[in-house]
């Protein structure tokens, strides 16, 4: 990348989204969880209501992909990537699906997902 | 894209950052205006601040990038693009910024930008 490209793919207060997309997830415990394959984004609200994180997989054949509520995650400049605090064996039970077995991401969904992690569902 | 993908990229609620990134942006008269190249999101909110039009170059040459507000996209399906309600005149005139020439997008940045399309800036 540039040096030019950085200044818009950050700022202090705000991050691009095709920079946050591809970058990893670690845990706490400084394990590599996957990378952030997509935001869902409220149409109406422009907000993000998920990082997508996915995991696992070649070419797509055994991908698991992880709605996370956008609050999980904190950016470690050290670690150049997204920090969450969820063990490897929380995750396993993590709500998730595979490619063609996508949730409705309604509602309900959401409560379930946002719960799983102890944040509170706003929408 | 896979049948299966559709679902997951758009819901009746949510869209994914990756599907409109890409997306060819109209006016009210049809004419092609660009493509969202990407959204900057608020780090600490997760909302969406602006999604990005850009406009114009070649291979990122002379390519313009104009922030809009998230709330000036409509999405068509027949045209399946957003149509944003600014003449090319309008445009002309907009905010926008040049590759190595970024705005620092802080809150004085934004007060001008959502201004300039007439929505009061919540930030």
């Amino acid at each position: 990348m540039a040096h030019e490209d950085v200044a818009i793919d950050e700022t202090d207060r705000l991050i691009a989204s095709n920079k946050v997309e591809g970058t990893a997830v670690y845990n706490r415990q400084g394990e590599r969880l996957g990378t952030i394959y997509n935001f869902m984004v409220d149409k109406r609200s422009g907000k993000v209501e998920y990082a997508v994180l996915q995991f696992g997989g070649f070419l797509g054949i055994g991908t698991e992909n992880f709605p996370l509520p956008w609050d999980v995650l904190d950016y470690d400049p050290d670690q150049r990537g997204y920090v969450v605090d969820i063990d490897k064996e929380v995750l396993e039970k993590a709500p998730r699906y595979r490619e063609g077995e996508e949730p409705r991401y309604d509602r309900d969904y959401g409560r379930e997902v946002y719960s799983y992690y102890n944040i509170n569902y706003p929408y």
